[in-house]
């Protein structure tokens, strides 16, 4: 079998686990007190270009997202998102659990359009009734979107623009930034995401990691009050809190060229993706999006579709056509080349 | 330095992060459909001697609080529990951010008294007022409880009772449970709990694991509807579902005495515990408490307290008086019991 | 000055507010435990042909529709609407806030199609990951709709057939009930309403009350386990609970011709719509929508809009191209037919 | 019968009711924009003596108590309260539900003294650990308690300074607010109460209106963020405003000593009052707590308390011993004196 399903599918990369292995019988103190918490957390500090950033290590996206924006916004105010964003499709109602709507905005390719937001914003507010409605008091967008797309730094720099002229937090959710970053595609390091939202996350589940991701507060002294508290009370808190900090301890090492870990390793699954792109166009396949990460949307006749079920793993996504199926192939840091070749051979 | 601080200071049991290790690089699906999370189950019903019984794996102990609780409660209903149970005490308001009333009743050394739920509960209904209260919806204990006590067999079946009489499920937070299960002083198995309860979950955290606590519906089809979907809604469902399963996978799997592992590193802590006991009574050390687990609250004078933490690590508790602290020790899997007879030699 | 402005700018109804002048000094139990809410409960049980349906009466229409809607959810459920429903666009964010993700579906003209329903429903069950997406539990909508349309009778019954099919508890929003049942083009009667739904509210506050809206639940024994201690819970329960039920004691009190008072003014406001109807086609203006009901949209040309503003009062609705608004007149039990006759002379 | 059951047994003052019929077909703006609404606002900033206070009309207590608490707190904090409050004890709930949890401190005769709350606020902030407890995030007083008993000026002005220290604000439910002023006992005028403390609510419900609780935050531009909104998704926003605008305008409206109808129909309920403990203590009638309000607490043989039932309404609190029996006489605007006079020659 070829396994191209997601890239959640194996568990950590082998550095990872073996810091894991290292350290398991030190004794460390509990809820993210001990010395690998510090170290991941002042890694991260330097791979983003801010010093004086706040970074606290939860346990998976959704949760994430959860108490990230159950912590910016006030109980009037809802959270504005492409409509495409996984705060509105794919939550199973954890932010309306939390008490917030989710304000969906028309974009494309999973993107949002400064643009759009501007409008919408100059539009609600100066509606004499919008105390009547959900107050929008944040701004949520993925990169790489839900799509596999990414924001251009002037794109990203247009949206946070609007978000400071409405005095509206900008918070970016990163479940696959690694991926994102080492795109060819983009224009953006990790530091030019800080410095051009307000939170945002480094996702370590898709990227290497058994669990975990990396909530910043990259500007000095902006982590909501209460914090600490409301990660707590949100379940997202571990005991151990080693587990966590370990992981990102390893996934944030620099290589000998002052490379994190964490990016050489989303740059395997970029170069994989392009390799399995070309074989596809090769084959003369059809995709149903232009992505430059590590996600393929391609469309496939649906007799063919099931042919290729019996060997190879993808993800059934939406149907094209009465006769077609667009589906998922993905890559990650775990992606054997030698896969690749062999689905050449397949199609 | 000698570690006494926690149960939860190293990281997983040898065996536990083996089993990680050795299956690390399957290719799994995520959010539990893989084989280790469903061998694990099946282990656990065996366990349990509950052959139909539903089984979840969350991530810790105040999101899986949190969520069993959320999902038997309607919104007019409150949790009881006793004055000193963790969701009253420990939870930094979890159970209330998900819109319930948590309701203490008296109790003593940690134990509610199926008598006093009783009078509670007969009091509370013939209250002809009793619509405008929040209404008592279900029954949260622990076990062992947060004092390190026990409830017996009787004492349990004697609460149960109560509770189906009152028609309100039982719900058994089992953080520590292992260690319960595992004390001398316990008349009950793993089975007696299942038996006496409509729900429990059995701590991964504390007893073996990095992360994971098992959520058991013991009884036949009595999982609350849409369980699954409110475990994501909470955040606590892991895209890598086969960190917690291989985690539980190998906690019970079975020595040739047909013993889970779950169990025996269980009894290491209680040995452990008992010999130290033993160390605190022949040195003269007087106790907060009796208790059969793997918890030992001991009275310090201050000044000895203060010199002792220079060499021993150990959790401060409560003032006992002006010149006195309670402080705990606790053992776990890990304890080295050859720090207990260093301890001894600096007592 | 002609007022067109809404259906909520006068006060009671006369007659109601001279049975709150009569009972006025009256002592009452609190809290609806008084003899005019048992009256007004025994009269629109008559009304709705409903013998054994459970009669609540709350204070506003947000207030209702988010408590019944968090009695007939479970958290991990969420409501299903037409994209134009009311606790989609206009309740401040009232659902979510008792934790439920509102779910939107395509309508035209404001009602929700049965076949609409069945088609989402039937995607959305047969998804082998819908366990991951909210749960819809339930089906809202209102008659009239917000765009004053009307459903017939065939057309409730089909949409309450796909619900009872899914096990979908159907709640009808009447704010304006009583508009739709006098109005000639709607084919059903109260006992219609209550015989196809599981549940809906007889709006007061725009029919003649000066607050109050009666929720029924017309099966036996239907009532969510709680409404009572629900009401409570989300503020809705009056001290002086006289104040709803004296007010639907005499909406609901019948004249000589067995017909409540409640539908006879609602007939007023409809005759009144259908003359203000006439005048406008009369005058050459355009509908933006044909609305059977109280509620008539009108295209105004801006200018002319402006002027207009002069003598009359009216609701901006929504623009409808650079140079034409969409703007609402209402006609209520209160409309002075006068007013109308004026009107024409202006236009 | 005679009726000393509650203060919330009739319907509105007369005055208050005459108000309402007067007005009643006026074209009115709704939710609050209309001229009556803002003449009661002037009219109680100019009351208590805050020309730039901010004011609120909603419907009733519970939910006044829940939306003023849901404004006030971050999700991770808590509202202090006496173990007495309301809130603590009689809201069903409703707290919980906006998410917080209730913190009750001891308190004696219904009053949260400075000294008790500052010691709680002290060790729990220098708790190292707090951070993983609900941190207290406003403090929650009753003037009158729920006793009956009242606040000194100095002490709640020394409530006030600790709230200050701690950087929490203060807010008091005036469900009864009236009889706490108009009682001689009382060394506190309005503009005391709204000069010692962040937030407080003037009842209506319980002196002389049908409904409504006026909202004020007496400093300038400290009402918090958003509170229009949340006062409609909390359910608490009447189409209708006029109904508490006008009532609360005919309540605040002066007499020819410049008092407003609000105090002195407050007074001739504590005029009752006093002359009804008298009656009690003339004939030896032992009190369960002495209280200067219009409520009263009499200690009842269970026998007598029977007998008295078929003549006299009044409220049973709460078992006093094996033979007696905790009963509330209220008296209210509506008391009429001779009702006393009858009373004396029963008992």
């Amino acid at each position: 079998m070829l396994y191209f399903e997601s890239d959640y599918t194996e568990g950590a990369h082998p550095a990872v686990l073996a810091h894991l292995v290292k350290t398991n019988m030190e004794h460390l103190s509990g809820y993210g007190n001990d010395r690998y918490t510090e170290s991941a957390k002042e890694k991260i500090r330097h791979a983003i270009g801010c010093p004086d950033a706040d970074v606290f290590f939860l346990v998976g996206g959704t949760q994430t997202n959860k108490t990230v924006i159950a912590s910016l916004l006030r109980p009037f105010e809802g959270a504005i998102t492409a409509e495409s964003g996984h705060i509105a499709q794919h939550e199973a109602g954890a932010i309306e659990n939390s008490g917030h709507k989710v304000l969906p905005l028309p974009a494309k390719d999973g993107r949002l359009d400064a643009d759009t937001l501007s409008m919408y914003l100059q539009r609600f507010f100066t509606d004499e009734n919008h105390e009547h409605m959900v107050i929008p008091g944040m701004v949520y967008i993925s990169h790489p979107t839900e799509y596999g797309t990414l924001y251009s730094k002037d794109g990203l720099a247009a949206l946070h623009a609007v978000c400071k002229a409405w005095n509206l937090p900008l918070y970016i959710d990163g479940a696959r930034l690694g991926y994102g970053i080492a795109s060819p595609s983009s224009d953006m390091t990790l530091s030019d995401i800080a410095a051009n939202c307000d939170a945002f996350y480094i996702g370590g589940t898709k990227v290497g990691a058994l669990c975990g991701e990396a909530v910043v507060f990259p500007q000095k002294n902006t982590s909501p009050k209460g914090f600490f508290t409301t990660i707590k009370q949100n379940g997202a808190l571990l005991a151990k809190g080693r587990l966590t900090g370990v992981q990102f301890d390893a996934l944030f090492t620099e290589d000998e060229n002052g490379e994190p870990l964490y990016l050489s390793i989303s740059r395997h699954a970029i170069v994989c993706a392009e390799k399995l792109r070309a074989v596809f166009r090769e084959k003369g396949y059809r995709f149903h999006a232009e992505t430059p990460t590590n996600q393929i949307f391609v469309i496939l006749e649906n007799g063919q579709m099931e042919r290729l079920a019996k060997q190879v793993t993808f993800s059934y996504w939406e149907p094209y056509d009465d006769t077609h199926t667009v589906v998922r192939f993905a890559t990650s840091w775990a992606t054997d080349p030698a896969d690749i070749d062999e689905l050449r051979d397949i199609l």
